[in-house]
């Protein structure tokens, strides 16, 4: 009988709120409840007590003292359990904080397995709140020795190595491992190889859920030591999985736009959800971003909650307010037209000299303070929905369009909206009105304006961006890859000055392998001109 | 003979732009041209070649390659040169990168010694970038033994120590040292440790000039193997300091506001310069903030290149346009009028349920309307100016008053305001008119508003705000201080919520302990009780 049958291992993929100390433990003890007769070990992710990442939360030491008192109701309430569980939590030794999974059993604290490897990249900074472990231990339960190993452990050969050394049975992955394009593969290449070296099967559990900028997709599975994967937990769902339950688990990924379209749906829900709001106004202006985020928000909060303004100023054609209200009809959405036009007009007619980009960002300014005023007046949160590739190039009205609570499309280029938008048409009964989709796009901020007047063509911006944010190239690097010089010099030069906008900006769910903000920390103050 | 009078050592202590090599390249050589003849080896602050931080610029291997260029072309320069240059660079060891002092002297890279202790807390991201060092090596100059630290090396009492196990005879601490209020202080303090512990000399030379967020304040100094300060290079300015010419520098420290309004003033100098920019637009209330900011604009790029802008609602009084036309006649600065009352009325008249705080925001937003149009118009920067009481409380206006491109009071309670506001009449003919700092604060958004309506008094809320953030205190913790129990409650509820009106805030210069923004990394989506 191998280790994953010896035992009756539950998957909890739950979803907890960062810093809600109470209403994480309240779901840990829900959970147990519901599945103590079934199991031995129920599974919990990283961090689960505190929510994943608890940032600076970190440094509070009653917030620790807090923690404490919660993993000691764990253990009294474990006396009156059959299961155990194994939850991730800070865990302070002699004065030193660690990242912790906590095995608790039948009024005792089982084991305590700190975390080696602390990633300090990316959107990570654990050096900055833990100590790294310096030893390893293989865990005894009921019988079989379990290899428990925290998120970035399993991705270095040595502790699942030094596991199997010391007698481990089956390997335990706890994680708070945010999604990102290209990361479920990732995480499955890296598992796969821990149980090829030590011919173990691995369990690997994640956390679900939005969180700031990150979303968490779960997507947790098991892999026998053949290295099959025998079950996989859902992605952007809570998922409580008995192991023994994996007869008919699909193993089929999900279209890559499904998993952007769901991962972002899921960063504005839990946005909402965990900051307390309910309802969502966003400015329509018949083009495909708002629609687009439109039908996002529809997903996640629901259309009753979802009102829509279009702002038409002289410049709006009568092809936008179409289009706005029929994509407000099909996604079944209140909607209503709040022109700016006297507005303007009582501005230049205080301030005549207004003219040119000035003129634009007035524009976009009024239509900004309508939101705002709507947001006060009725306690929805805007949602504002510049994409990526309008974030890196500035080409965005701060304290205008950018106003916002929380921006979906923020690490989504403009081809990736479209390929999106295609995909969810197919998918939802061509709710967003293909002109939308097909007309050329434009800010209608000046007479016959189009995005192409100012920027190139989306497809060779994008891949520009693309060399100089996620593959970290220079300007001549990226030019040998065969882009223009001047557009390229352009782009960056662009990418550079608008450090300034983003950091003012609406957080945004993470959906590439570098999003602005936490993942790519940029000084404003930037004299760099490779 | 000590150590001190065998070489002729210069502090070379001056003012980096991030990312700039060209021009940081520039600026190194010209200090060493100029100062070759009366030197052995001038000495730079940790580094100098890239400016402290650069941030995720070291992520960049093109950076990185051009940073090697420089240095091969300095070390082809020190050919020419009778002195050598000690400077602080990232530099790459077998595909490591090091946060190293390079010692360059006739043609050789002398000696390179790399960081040990790499700070990851506060402000500080290194473990981000940089590979600790695991040797200590003295480095043998011109017949005498030096022992070269770099920055938070000289915070530990092990480095300082092996260097003198190793025969250094001196103790060179290079670094880029932020300032904040008793920065100065600790600095000294672990200096003189380590000249105790060591009876060594010890030069100790710091970064000038402002980046961003953060103000490193220079304030260079050498201690004798007494510990007897034998020399103080300026504060918040460049100074090249031979040793010869310690003479006659003053030792007297100046007051606490005086050093507060001297950061504040190069921080906002340094991002207009370092960004760019030449003019400033300011909205000028009355209130005691804008007259401060004002003031400090005012000394960091001169009264002609700042024009304040007064923009009255039915709520202002004649007491605020005439303290406000006051402040900015005696600081010499241009000014103007422009009311909102129309574009207010106008949109009543199209958006008549707007009362309350919407009523109250809109004003602020129609405010910042203007602003940014001027700026848009003429290219000046909006200079924001919410104090870290207010940004605590989220007593501001997303959108409105917060529109700006640097805040100099970001960082600065208000009771501080009023100190620097003193400090400041005192050493500067009254300029700011007494009734701006005598009279009750208030926004002026409704009739007979003031602040004391919706917030504490603000020597009880600083006081507050400092037991929750500066010390990390919970809210029990803070109430066992002899806070009135529902008044901290408050407090801390806003402190919480206010976080997602701070992630869309301007940067402004740090000088408490705990800045917000890099230095306090709180989550938006935040549900800890405590």
């Amino acid at each position: 009988m191998s280790a994953l049958e010896n035992l009756r291992f539950t998957i909890a993929q739950i979803n907890p709120s960062v810093g809600d100390l109470d209403g994480n433990l309240d779901r840990i003890l829900s959970v147990w409840k519901d599945n103590d007769q079934s199991s031995d070990l129920i599974i919990f992710s990283e961090m689960v007590l505190t929510g994943y990442p608890p940032e600076d939360l970190l440094h509070k030491s009653a917030f620790i003292d807090t923690c404490e008192e919660k993993i000691e109701y764990l253990i009294e309430q474990s006396l009156t359990k059959s299961s155990a569980i194994l939850i991730g939590a800070p865990y302070r030794i002699d004065n030193k904080l660690y990242n912790a999974a906590l095995m608790i059993d039948n009024g005792k604290l089982k084991s305590v397995t700190a975390k080696h490897h602390l990633p300090n990249y990316g959107v990570f900074d654990e050096k900055r709140y833990f100590t790294p472990s310096s030893e390893t231990k293989a865990a005894e339960f009921r019988g079989t020795k379990l290899g428990i190993m925290i998120c970035e452990d399993m991705w270095f050969d040595n502790i699942a190595n030094d596991l199997k050394k010391q007698g481990a049975e089956i390997l335990i992955s706890v994680n708070g491992s945010p999604f990102e394009i290209g990361k479920l593969t990732a995480r499955d290449l890296q598992a796969r190889a821990r149980v090829e070296e030590t011919n173990l099967p691995l369990i690997y559990v994640n956390q679900i859920g939005g969180q700031d900028d990150l979303v968490f997709d779960g997507t947790s599975f098991v892999l026998d030591a053949n290295g099959t994967k025998i079950l996989t937990c859902k992605s952007f769902e809570e998922d409580v999985c008995p192991l023994s339950s994996h007869s008919e688990r699909s193993e089929e990924s999900p279209l890559k736009e499904e998993l952007l379209f769901r991962a972002t749906s899921l960063g504005l829900k839990d946005y909402m959800r965990k900051t307390g709001q309910k309802k969502v106004l966003i400015g329509l202006s018949g083009g495909v971003d708002s629609a687009l985020a439109a039908a996002i928000a529809v997903d996640a909060i629901g259309a009753e909650n979802i009102h829509a303004v279009m702002m038409p100023s002289e410049f709006t054609s009568q092809e936008s307010l179409d289009d706005a209200a029929l994509c407000a009809k099909n996604l079944g959405i209140s909607y209503e037209i709040v022109p700016i036009k006297n507005m303007v007009a009582t501005f230049i007619k205080d301030q005549p000299e207004t003219t040119g980009l000035a003129h634009e960002n007035l524009q976009s300014r009024l239509r900004g303070v309508i939101l705002m005023t709507k947001s006060n007046m009725t306690g929805a949160m805007v949602v504002t929905t510049g994409n990526k590739s309008e974030m890196a190039m500035g080409y965005a009205t701060l304290y205008g369009d950018m106003c916002g609570g929380y921006n979906p499309l923020k690490d989504m280029y403009k081809t990736t909206v479209y390929k999106i938008c295609d995909w969810y048409n197919q998918t939802h009964d061509k709710k967003i009105p293909q002109n939308i989709i097909t007309k050329a796009p434009s800010a209608e901020l000046r007479p016959d304006q189009k995005d192409q007047d100012s920027l190139p063509p989306y497809e060779i911006l994008d891949a520009i961006l693309e060399c100089l944010i996620e593959k970290d190239l220079s300007v001549s690097g990226t030019i040998e890859k065969g882009f223009d010089k001047d557009t390229v010099e352009k782009v960056a030069r662009h990418l550079k000055i608008a450090q300034y906008k983003r950091n003012q900006s609406a957080p945004g769910p993470k959906l590439t392998p570098r999003a602005f903000a936490r993942e790519r920390r940029y000084p404003i103050s930037n004299g760099y001109k490779g």
